[in-house]
């Protein structure tokens, strides 16, 4: 990548360029290993369910991350790449993630699927600005809220109400989460350099981030984060 | 249950009756309950697949399971019972079945999917032929093949190639399975006067099985079992 320049775009590889296919095969395995450890997860969380009903509604979170991993492995087999070979960079270090913060009881569960799968998506939705339209419109769908969000606060809200100490727990457990996704992206990062470069802008046409767009884009990512915390009811 | 008479039909209570609607909501509470337990136990044995495409084929099993619990949770709301209230009695039977057959490798588990929950939808399909036609049709869509079962035979095909001894170990895992439905069926008839009703047909209006046509009904249901368990190269 050393003939591909930072964020002015003017060194840029376009769509076509090969480098820029490896970038969006990087970002549609590192969604689809995203789907599938976050089915796994929800799936197991089922077992902390208070009720059926809310077991079924957790399984219904869960069978929607299916259809989103469906979709994406389809993609990737239709631009030619292995969607295994795609996805395995992406295994261990989502399977440390959902280990380090396995909940220990149905609402950190909650918390979790709202607050920490709220906070992987909008940032996958920042990736999608970057990328071409196919694949764009491939990320929203993928990204679009599986109507489930309702419920997370209204039954974390409800909890809070019969156990008023459950909201300095929740507020703390919400903060690893957050230290913990941080810490597994600088870990991605790291390793990819296709999807690092094309957050800064060095493959594909519409341009990446400079420092100043990186700086507003954590910005943008705190603040939708803070705003899930507030409608939960936390502290954020 | 004491006014309704036996196989005959002369004496049955029409559709339109409380006793009738009372085995519809047990019939669709067991089935409701199958499928929550079934997505529970195929996404527990996502971490039994060797390859990513395996697991996200397994994934996509489990994932149709809820579909079919939301339809029949939806259906159950609509006939004015409460979804919790009609799944609650099988949970203890059918999480003991899937407890005594805790598949210990992937094959098994292939096998359990394809040749267990074959014979359960064949079960119901039967049943299905004794209710009123709405109820049929619900039920015919929540029985319909997931497009999996040919997954199953490839693999479990693909693994008797491999390793032949393969193929006895399954056999008998097969046979086990059959045998541990059998004995969590007879518990659920014990409990659930409505249900047996139904299948007797001392409620509805179609009529329900004489001893002739329950015995029939074992006949079909054993040879569609061995239809599967040949299919996969076992012996029945």
């Amino acid at each position: 990548m050393d003939d591909a320049g930072g964020g002015s775009g003017e060194e840029r590889v376009p769509w076509t360029d090969p480098r820029y296919q490896a970038a969006v095969v990087e970002l549609l395995g590192l969604l689809a290993c995203t789907e599938l450890i976050a089915f796994e997860r929800l799936a197991s969380d089922c077992t902390l369910a208070p009720t059926l009903g809310d077991e079924a509604a957790l399984a219904a979170m869960a069978a929607a991350r299916v259809r989103h991993l469906t979709r994406l492995r389809e993609r990737l087999t239709v631009l030619g790449a292995d969607p295994d070979a795609a996805m395995t960079p992406y295994v261990t270090v989502l399977h440390d993630f959902h280990v380090k913060t396995a909940p220990s009881d149905w609402f950190e569960s909650l918390v979790k699927a709202y607050v920490g799968d709220g906070i992987g998506t909008d940032f996958y939705r920042e990736l999608a600005q970057l990328v071409d339209p196919d694949t764009r419109e491939l990320v929203a769908e993928v990204c679009e809220d599986t109507g489930h969000a309702e419920f997370a606060v209204t039954k974390v809200r409800a909890g809070i109400a019969t156990d008023p100490r459950l909201a300095g727990r929740l507020a703390l457990w919400g903060r690893r989460l957050v230290g913990e996704a941080l810490s597994q992206s600088q870990r991605v990062a790291a390793d990819r350099d296709a999807l690092v470069a094309l957050l800064l802008g060095q493959v594909g046409e519409p341009g990446g981030l400079d420092l100043t767009e990186l700086g507003q884009l954590m910005g943008r990512l705190t603040a939708t984060h803070t705003d899930r915390m507030t409608r939960l009811g936390l502290q954020p």
